[in-house]
């Protein structure tokens, strides 16, 4: 059959040619269509008024570099089948699926035991059920079950096209310029060397750019203080619905029952497909609608945290050397007690201590190879001169104190 | 006082700096931050993925051209005092801020019988309210009753700083990037000539190109045939909940009860500030929310068209050469009838016949003055060669049928 | 054999494959070199400094967008055989080699009675001598002499690779982005109908922006005024050169001797290697170094046009109703006679008259085919309903007057 | 009197301000005109087509990002007055007129003991002649006489104007994107703190970028192998004319008799104006012709050395551990040396070592300053935790041997 060729538009890459078969039935599913809905910077927006961006663009935009770096590979020869070809395009198409509401932002809040990755496992055994064992390859290569590790390298690594997608794409709706790289180059440099993703050595200052790129990128963006501080005070507010909750003080939404209700565990959601199927109901949205009701609910502390989450009147963040700054809390706590007639334990959710952490490299987990001219594999920590690779690689923890700016 | 100017990152001018004063306070309201959750395009993110951008997003952007644009104006000498730039720059601002869920897609039918130019003018004099008399000036731009034309030209004409910001954003943000124009040229050649705005000559060229883009913008996004369906469908919802609303057959949300409680006029808008804040409460959060809860309710009509809304199983369009092409709808409604149980009422929900229209340009309203080297002013029309003007100010009506698949 | 696949940097494509067999031997062959040191705008760059790209960068890059399009069109089922696809791309390599020094603005001036395009030729017959037989196939879709009509439009017609290319490219240079084109979007959409290249319906508003954008480029760029003045104070150069070589009052400089001796017709070119190498042995640095050597000679006329060529101080022009303002003119004339002691046949020099003129679109040559839904051929004229097509290829001249600033 | 505004395009920086009153007259001058034909890049052209820029273009671009400096610090409270600002952007306009042809590929050998910041040095004091004494306030700024240093650092420094335009103008038009940096950002984190210019704290990964860009660039471009060779092979041309003028075995052109005629110091330059007039009136065009004609020379290796340049048959170069790879060269030259009938004196032109370095930062000179949110001032190099600063201001040295291809 001649079948058409569909093609979008995406602001970042052109035009992307959307996928066949499977693929395309997928995408159309609403489990994948909820993404629309889903923010891929979470809160950000909140700071960076473009950063409005959905998964669903990301999951489209990481496809489209997966079809292209395959095409790259395939030109140097590396063996690749057609059937290895589409489990790994609906491998990177559906890595995201398991992301929630706000994704990254309000993680752990609604299935609390299980992690995002195991979500997305879930998803992908159900279309393994409905299209019945269509997507085995597709899981092998995710679980890295499959021989060809390069293979999973691709949709998961330091330099998978997850990561090229999401970095350029964040630049671009954030208007950060400065995080925009060089995907088309990275992508031409990409071999495989004993089975895993390498770089070719004339690829390594991308490499260092793209590196330099994701740290800045954390630092500007993903942990700006601003943008934590409106997350805190999102997760606040999900602390305070959940002690409610608890101590029964609150009617819970419907579907937030239901994912409260139990201490769900990975092996239920597998076999549940109601669970799941509650789960994907949500998308931001639900979370708006549900934090203006709750800005008007009788516990004075949820309609305060709600009401300013609404109103964008955000928490303060301070910097402090130590882990937790006894002093300082104390004497926010006091200013803002009588304030609000606030009892010990409520003041918590208005002062309190915390901490970010990121690391832009990871030489542990898996590492980024550079094939030097001479055949020989040089992790980039050691092929370049120029990255200090321990301070890269090194967990930095910023410690500060969260407030509300009535504690000034 | 050495007030810090504030900096906000924009995809598509750069840095825009933010107001200052009053105009900073508005945009921190909640009023204005609300606008951060309605998209620009409305339901057109269904096509175009990237089209999720904000109407807060365009108001800024509009508000950094308008800056612009005051800046080349004084440069040529053009006298503008202090108090005209200030409300002339909340003018731009606020222009906007009428707006209710999905922008233009849900128009009329919240507040169905006020023009969203009209809830916008509610709103400016509530903030005329809350910061006294010192939105008057503001006001009398917004309304063209102000000596000085040139500035209500500024933020609403055929070439005002709306129009330049939205031709610019939306095709950034759909990635139809025909249909960016040079907004920085056009800008350098403005001009004013008998008190009313126009371009210098030499910026002909470039008013072509704009009139020529828009009318690409149009066919390509606005009216783009799934586009139009998504609409169709989000504003077949409202219909069915109407009439069930009316049938007493249905439960409103609770602001969607007070809005439609009554056929509420401006004049009541005006001086009813609750009746506002119940409008200002909703952004497009709450409308999908509400159409994920009619999925499930039990007239069929309406379960039917929000799931389908839900996951995307669009109503196609057929173009027709006549207005109402009977004979056609009859044989469509004849085949889903059956299927589906539906009397000939609910049918029309189904297969109905609608038409669409545009005019790129508009000769009555208003013109785009070109000021020629002589001294002359021609209307773009008459100065351009190019264009054939009729055609472009006239308006095309396009008549199609409507129809879920299961009609073909 | 594992050939290593050569790509270039393009600031406008991007990455650039280069070709390949025959095709790099012909980018690697000095005669294709020199087009390094061609200007593609001529002396433009003395308005736009950044359009200094070279006719190198336009060849390469109208070779790869024909890559493209081929691409396009074998996906849609056209059938395209490897030689075929060969002989195309080398005829788009090569259809600006003829070209000599500063491109259009010194057309006609090296050798007098032959075309560029039937100089090209000539560099085309020579290359077929030199890998011999090898570019039969390729002359005849230059000539159009092959049945595929649709091979030779890609090089040569309304819609070919050259102008997508050269106005995108020139756009970018000059840095007036208004004239750039979506070609991507455009290439997307070509198809061919009846053996002709035809552009999808759904494309109709890309073509309308492309016509457009280039009557802009015409106006903005290649028709600028002081564009204009500078290339006809570079052809009164050589208008007076020829005069002084004519009465035996100049050396010329070596190849100018050559190529001026004889009024060479094509077919000499053709069979005299030694004149082609001649030709290809000049680019715009000599005509430079010629000029700036003049600027010394002994010839009155010929030195002040070439002192003012070189400090840029250039004619002045200003626009006539008439053919020619006898009156004008004599004033002018009168103006700077004294001045500078000139007699009347060397007035002519300093003051004259002269035309500009453009058309957009042509019909008569050929036309842009838009295929639409239906399946039937309309030419955009028809297809687009905004484009006044009788003003579009209608011939605008412009008359002017062309004097030195000492003339007011 | 209400001078006109003159706008020019610039495809990295869009519209440019040009300079009025003297600057406008110098931008005029012939001598400053002439900066339209020297490449920025020299002969980078060969390796990167689109890398044509002049220094002109650069000149103004450095002197576009003056102005927006000089803008942001006075927006920040630095005094500066309106004879500063001038003096400032007059600077930035002139710091690089002292170039010659092909800028640094040539440097060296035209006026042999002149450094070109003493050309340019020069430059300005002809000016300061021409426009008696209103250049003084801008000689001492370029000197760094001027009590207010970061004037002086504005134009030169690790982070001068000059960097910042060149960085982005040469990504740009070699369509290496990755090294394209956020100007807009860098400039508006500029500060003065102490008298000398610094970098707000929250702008230290943008500098951290503009390092790594920078460092990128140096070995993508301007060390770039086959740009290498090419710079090479232009220095071996005249490293053969000067030998060849030495015994006297060339006629050499007439301007390059002048400039070789003496062993010029600066001291003759400042106080022989039609020495530094020959020097003004050479060009890329100049070398260029002057090299077709050197490859009909009677000496072979003149010859030889030049057509090789016109067809781009360039030396091909090898690294090496050491600084003399004796052996190498040695079996090298054995093999050419009798296929070229070669004496041992005139093998030198074929086969070489040579060698390349670069540092990406120096400590020494001077520094990055980045104010700290605590008003203490740090090096970029202790301010960053990722940057490996030994490694970055190091002098990288890399030892290559340098042969024509005919050694293999």
């Amino acid at each position: 059959m001649n079948q058409k060729i569909k093609i979008v538009n995406d602001p970042v890459h052109g035009f992307i040619q959307m996928p066949s078969g499977i693929g395309f039935e997928i995408v159309n599913h609403p489990y994948f269509q909820r993404l629309r809905n889903i923010k891929q910077l979470g809160v950000a927006y909140y700071v960076y008024p473009g950063a409005v961006h959905s998964r669903f663009q990301h999951s489209l935009g990481a496809y489209h570099l997966t079809q292209q770096a395959i095409e790259v590979l395939l030109s140097k020869g590396i063996p690749i089948t057609n059937d290895e070809i589409e489990a790994t395009l609906l491998a990177i198409l559906l890595h995201d699926i398991g992301h929630g509401p706000f994704s990254h932002s309000l993680e752990r809040n609604l299935l609390r035991n299980i992690h995002h990755e195991y979500i997305t496992l879930a998803f992908v055994h159900f279309f393994n059920q409905l299209y019945p064992q269509k997507l085995n390859l597709c899981l092998n290569i995710i679980k890295n079950n499959y021989h060809k590790t390069f293979l999973h390298e691709l949709i998961s690594s330091q330099l998978d096209m997850d990561r090229l997608d999401y970095l350029k794409r964040d630049s671009f709706y954030t208007g950060v310029s400065e995080g925009i790289i060089g995907t088309e180059r990275i992508i031409k440099m990409l071999t495989v060397h004993n089975n895993h993703l390498a770089v070719e050595e004339k690829g390594i200052y991308s490499i260092e750019k793209f590196l330099i790129a994701r740290r800045l990128m954390y630092w500007q963006v993903y942990l700006h203080k601003t943008v934590l501080a409106t997350e805190l005070m999102l997760l606040s507010i999900f602390r305070r619905v959940n002690f409610l909750f608890n101590e029964k003080k609150i009617i819970l939404p419907e579907q937030l029952q239901t994912l409260w209700n139990n201490h769900w565990t990975y092996d239920e959601l597998l076999h549940n497909p109601s669970l799941l199927q509650t789960f994907a109901e949500l998308d931001d949205s639900d979370i708006l609608v549900w934090i203006k009701q709750w800005s008007n609910h009788n516990d004075k502390v949820l309609s305060l945290l709600s009401q300013r989450f609404i109103q964008r009147q955000l928490y303060k963040i301070q910097m402090t050397r130590e882990q937790v700054n006894e002093e300082l809390i104390a004497q926010y706590k006091k200013k803002i007690q009588k304030q609000f007639s606030l009892s010990d334990e409520e003041t918590n959710y208005f002062v309190f201590s915390d901490s970010a952490e990121n690391h832009a490299y990871s030489i542990k987990n898996n590492r980024i190879n550079i094939l030097m001219k001479n055949g020989e594999i040089k992790d980039i920590a050691e092929a370049s001169d120029i990255l200090n690779i321990k301070v890269l690689s090194k967990n930095v923890v910023k410690y500060f104190v969260c407030y509300i700016p009535e504690c000034l």
